[in-house]
């Protein structure tokens, strides 16, 4: 099933960043070294009282893997900063001494993220800036600016500055005292991102339920966890469908009564502790007569990924709900690269 | 417009259980001294690293309530426990000597969160437990158990379980070393609640726009997130619209682009610092052709309720919203008692 010329010209910025991943990930897999020495010399090997995560937007997803990331291969507390309590409530952070803060911007412009990243620093807090551009206020006001070195990224929807901060987040607990997590766990990572990135035909495939559907759960737990919020934000912004993403947990909780028919669930589960719970969903879904797309590492999956082990199985998660969300907006005539309405770079006051 | 007595009948525990929201809160009121005096001696008076909230379903947005309101009043670190490190990952948690543990769940039963609780105390945490029966599994795995007396909830979705969870963790934050909030500022919050209970017309006159839609964004900052978070799962878990909630901020990164003719969205603003920008985001919507709901203390909102101040403005929030909730219900000749396929007592692998 070859696009249309048509077809392909939609989101050919999205699709040209997309291809970029395999090398910008490599990059940071080579730089890995240097990067977790930067971090372990900004902390001068004493473990810091607990990390702080401050995003919004896509950033936030990374946020979130990258506080799983901590807490799984260090056991230090971790926390997702409230931007609103400082921004709107006037309230200036404080305990934070000793503490590590990590700000991401895939801009680095991003003015109520700047502004925070500087008070968290003045609260005590040794600040890691995670941006796409090293020259940018955030990496200015940090004490450790991680660049992505991903290159200009022009597609409106974020991919490959994603799935870098993806890795930067996991460089970061990598690099802290006493990681579980090495170099040699993410050596694979960019062959198995461009596997994935060789085989659209499944996105293609499964596009013609989504262009249907006006609403979609995007579910997953652990590792899949941030990437179904991705997937989900990637869907919403190339397609206007009311794709939302949930923890397997939550899921059962309450939204999976929206599935159904007309409803469709698409299930991101690879090959760690957490992820046959997710599959197990799929039964209870189906019964509900949803139509279910399986995406992962389980024999017969819909769109396969490679099992990389790791909290990194996020990466070709997100890939693949990336590649649906392109195949979508193409199937429905839509181009990727201009959402209506949105803007790269979102202020929040 | 007074309802049939057949759509009267449907949720008639739901509306009994939310009738008694203000005594329940009241209770809570009145014991103030107490609890907070009883959190004060948990922490011997001296404040803890930080404070982590543990929670599954409803119960998370009043952990989430609970760390805008330790972050707010008192300015200590807070974060919200991943259960799926621990139970799935096999994680023990660590680094959480000299922090307080807050575990919420309604039953005290879910066994998840029961397990979570005891393992933190062997970490080293000191475990509150927030429950509606202080004979649980949870209150007994607790250094100090702070009961709801709500009295038993019948129906599925927790309605004076949650208020009062709601009330309860900002009873912490009040007992916690520093804390700017007293009870003085709480004594006017069960007539408040009372006032909006006493005015369901808003909500009936909103229910043929929820019950005509399939989705609906629910949107709030500060405050009114928790609610909006709350406010969404309730309308779920009782009508089966796919209702989403979302800090007003994340709404801006790219949902607001699915709202339009079709997908109506509730805005939740009170008098807080944080609520104007919600206010904002309604031009934004009405110019997609969006129907826009406005519930809170701006003149002219379709669900007023009065100005309390204090995050504690989140509860009449999710009043209004369980009432739209219970409306929209009838509206469609559901029965919000017994939603197909959900349970009280989630269990959480």
């Amino acid at each position: 099933m070859t696009p249309s010329p048509l077809a392909a010209a939609l989101g050919a910025r999205m699709h040209a960043e997309m291809a970029q991943q395999p090398a910008v990930l490599a990059g940071l897999v080579h730089r890995w070294p240097e990067l977790t020495a930067q971090v372990a010399a900004l902390t001068e090997g004493a473990a810091p009282f607990g990390v702080a995560f401050l995003a919004r937007g896509s950033s936030d997803h990374a946020a979130l893997l990258g506080r799983y990331a901590v807490e799984l291969y260090t056991g230090l507390p971790t926390c997702l900063v409230a931007p609103s309590l400082t921004t709107a409530y006037r309230r200036e952070p404080k305990g934070f001494a000793n503490w590590l803060l990590v700000a991401l911007s895939q801009s680095g412009r991003t003015p109520e993220i700047v502004d925070l990243a500087r008070r968290y620093a003045a609260a005590g807090a040794r600040v890691i800036a995670v941006t796409n551009d090293a020259g940018s206020d955030l990496a200015a006001a940090a004490h450790l600016s991680i660049a992505l070195e991903a290159g200009p990224e022009l597609a409106v929807p974020a991919t490959k500055t994603v799935t870098a901060q993806l890795l930067a987040v996991l460089a970061i607990a990598s690099g802290l005292p006493g990681s579980g997590l090495t170099q040699s766990q993410l050596l694979g990572l960019p062959a198995a991102v461009a596997q994935v990135l060789d085989d659209p035909e499944p996105a293609r495939h499964a596009a013609p339920l989504l262009a249907a559907a006006d609403r979609l759960a995007v579910v997953g737990r652990g590792a899949c966890y941030p990437a179904a919020l991705e997937g989900a934000l990637k869907l919403q912004e190339t397609t206007g469908l009311m794709a939302h993403g949930f923890s397997t947990a939550d899921f059962r909780h309450g939204p999976i009564a929206d599935c159904g028919p007309a409803a469709p669930a698409l299930l991101l589960a690879g090959s760690g502790p957490a992820d046959p719970d997710t599959v197990a969903v799929g039964d209870a879904l189906r019964d509900r007569g949803a139509p279910v797309l399986v995406a992962g590492t389980a024999p017969g999956a819909d769109l396969p990924w490679p099992a990389t082990g790791t909290l990194a199985e996020c990466v070709p998660a997100v890939v693949r709900a990336q590649q649906l969300a392109l195949a979508t907006a193409r199937r429905l005539g839509l181009d990727p690269d201009r959402p209506r309405g949105l803007n790269k770079v979102t202020m929040t006051a």
